[in-house]
């Protein structure tokens, strides 16, 4: 199964910070976005089960800066699924060859009503995919 | 009852934006830093019991911007209990005479286990203070 | 001339705070959006010769949440052309007649290169306008 | 020579996402107030001189949540200066043994006038450090 997605960002002026660049917090929001795309039915279903989707490790290499007059897209796309993390990569790009940045997230399931990380649900083995390579 | 405080505010480089000047919704989080930490364990309470303070209503003037280099504080006093809403006022200054901001916000509780907005509790009338002149 | 644009948002899971809802302050990014849009152009022109936008006043009234599965959409006219300030007014609305908030901001030119408030361009008076009432 | 240095961050209700706990984003703001505060002279004077400090890689694993109620404090290292960048390390811990993240950051100088990446300053290699033990 092919998990990936591409999500256009609305690059914010107070995204920017004082160079006049994105600043590089704002990236993972930029992360967030394209992932929560990727996995919205899914995300916002265990949101009202109480179950957490945590971020546990970011690993992101900042390639050109990001200015106000950029588009801006995150291709997504479900990396690996472990036993108790999966993970989602990314590239940050202009959509015209320019690539702004790129990396990966992990994250673990959370069960809040339990207090406990969870195991990856079986049937998401099938997600992990190779990306496309048409952005 | 004397109900007011003045917190000083951690800058980040963050908070700028490509004028240099930390952005303007940034002050609203100043002035939240500032809110929460006067009636910091009403609203940690509150929050447990599942009683929202929600915004209703924003006021503010900017007088100068603020630069990294600025020391910030906010004066946040109560200033006002209604039936269904109450009033905080603030001002922003650098503790040396310069004034970055004034204003205030009102806010309404709700109840998120009724799902509905509360009335204000009786003993908060007391709260209402005229601010003293030291910040 | 009729100013006005009505702009969509990409609601980010970062704006929203523990309460579930969309921060108040980020509201104001909402508002810098739509308004960065209604006058980009201008806007980058501006920027380019380092002439400032100044935030001086915001009023803005909140009427109902915002959650992540909302659509927003901010409706931003320019309401008014003074001697050394302009106005521009909101709505944000769901597209469907719910109303998250209503206000205007106050804004100044600021001179970056001679360090002082300019007078409002006198061709910028022609900008002010009723909007139309189809959001 | 020892640069380190360990940073208090007043957290801010409006860190904090729909989880109830600080957005994975703003971990990265935590880490550009220490490593500000631990430059802070280098990086006004650079910022003066048109020198950006360009982050290319953040690498942060993230522990344990953080709430609203934590004390939250950053300790930050020079750990390398290479020919073209330089790499901090980090730790966000709570001062009583419990730690929230860590990781480490590379940054570049982007020289703004001549419009190209710098190499380190020679006196930067004696930056790198050990740090102690102690937070």
């Amino acid at each position: 199964m092919i998990m990936e997605i591409t999500s256009e960002i609305q690059v914010r002026f107070a995204d920017l910070d004082a160079y006049g660049h994105v600043n590089n917090a704002v990236y993972l929001s930029y992360l967030e976005i394209a992932r929560v795309e990727l996995i919205h039915d899914l995300f916002l279903k265990d949101m009202e089960r109480n179950i957490q989707y945590l971020l546990i490790k970011v690993n992101l290499d900042y390639h050109q800066p990001i200015v106000l007059s950029d588009k801006v897209f995150v291709h997504c796309w479900w990396a690996e699924t472990g036993k108790v993390k999966f993970k989602a990569a990314y590239r940050l790009h202009d959509g015209k060859g320019k690539t702004f940045a790129t990396g990966y997230t992990e994250h673990a399931l959370f069960d809040g009503n339990k207090k406990r990380i969870m195991r990856m649900p079986e049937e998401w083995k099938a997600f992990a995919s190779t990306p496309s390579d048409v952005d």
